[in-house]
């Protein structure tokens, strides 16, 4: 039976959007937030990842939402390693609101990539061997998220700013739904919730980097493109809803 | 003896900057909340004053740096009000180790803004009495923050984005850190450390304007400016050292 971790979090009011909902970028800080505090108490802390000179990279997030957390409501984030194959491991995460009810699922992929040749490694048994999920034949499969028409898409720039870079030198990755996301404008997002996000992750930023967020809309669904000029950064399909007003 | 309200704080990766250092943005994201603590633990809950047709707007923040809170550091912040006279309320913020040793002190400035006319009113007797300060005669002087000769100064812009407004549909004023500050580039911000910082508010920005960033830059001091088409928002006037690692 794998190991799972939860934790209470109170939504601040800086972790919210205009419609008193946590963003999605600030859910998934604290999500992940939430995993690295299970690596502690299973005693893989980061010194302990970095000292097989590896780091976990994320390379997938499926995203279905009931409905986010509001502003002050207090729920419980939860994360448990759901299986490994040679090459990927498979992490879920879950936010319940304070009855138990489930309000968002998370799905997510995860690979290890060596600092040295800055590429994917295979797995490293003891530090997957701790989370006692299942060594699985194959790979899972996500949805699959349609490419966006480049020459009939939106497009608008985003400079990768100092403040986007984290304490690990990375651009965080959950500025990518800030690019995405705001390129919709104000009047969309204020009158739409999120109901499902699929997100794929295939080559870094760095600071001064200029992404380019590319989208297109059809009804309810979007997909969206940010590419550099090294090419593409990552891709993701979103489904809306009207927005709800809750009390 | 005005009342105190503290709350401990781990610091998270997401709020970390390339340093391993809270962003003074995050930093005053949590002194804040821990203010609308204390309100709320007064009864003077965001519903209250919204009752009175009013809101709190900030006007000045002077903020002395001894070292910033690392990554993963706990830490205690603290706040109190230290007095108000007919239109100004003064309250203090600070941030303490886990030994008690101060690292971060803010004098604040405050005033009710009208929802209705959209300018400054007097102090409503009810909203301050309960924080037991003092009512002072006169106005507390911050140091002055010099002008930016803007003929010689450099120049970007930042347009503010969707993400950038929060719950209370107004610019979160911490973002105008980030707009000066990511200006003065990757370099400079990654071997360099707040020792002091000195802003003024003027005007509000709101979504999908464009913030005009200016500085200058003499030895360690930077004075910055962000303005829009209709005039001055923020100024400030800040004091740097080289960075200096910590273990």
């Amino acid at each position: 039976m794998a190991a799972i971790y939860t934790e209470p979090h109170q939504v601040t009011y800086y972790e919210g959007d205009t419609k008193n909902q946590m963003t999605l970028a600030m859910l998934l800080n604290v999500a992940i937030l939430v995993s690295e505090r299970q690596n502690d108490q299973l005693g893989l802390t980061n010194e302990v990842v970095h000292g097989y000179n590896v780091g976990w990279v994320v390379t997938q997030y499926q995203i279905e939402i009931e409905r986010m957390p509001q502003v002050d409501e207090t729920v419980i984030f939860g994360t448990t390693a759901t299986g490994y194959n040679k090459y990927f491991c498979y992490r879920d995460y879950w936010v319940e609101d304070a009855t138990g009810k489930r309000l968002v699922t998370i799905h997510s992929s995860w690979v290890l990539m060596s600092y040295e040749t800055r590429s994917m490694v295979s797995v490293i048994p003891a530090l997957v061997q701790p989370y006692a999920a299942p060594e699985i034949k194959g790979i899972k499969h996500f949805p699959r998220v349609h490419h966006v028409d480049t020459v009939n898409a939106e497009q608008q720039e985003y400079r990768v700013r100092y403040y986007d870079i984290d304490a690990n030198h990375h651009v965080n990755n959950v500025h990518y739904f800030d690019w995405m996301f705001d390129h919709l404008g104000m009047a969309y997002l204020s009158n739409h919730d999120l109901v499902r996000v699929n997100i794929r992750y295939e080559h870094e930023l760095t600071a001064g980097d200029i992404a380019s967020s590319h989208y297109q809309l059809d009804g309810l669904t979007s997909q969206h493109l940010i590419n550099n000029t090294a090419g593409k950064c990552a891709e993701a399909e979103v489904v809306w809803q009207e927005h709800e007003q809750l009390n």
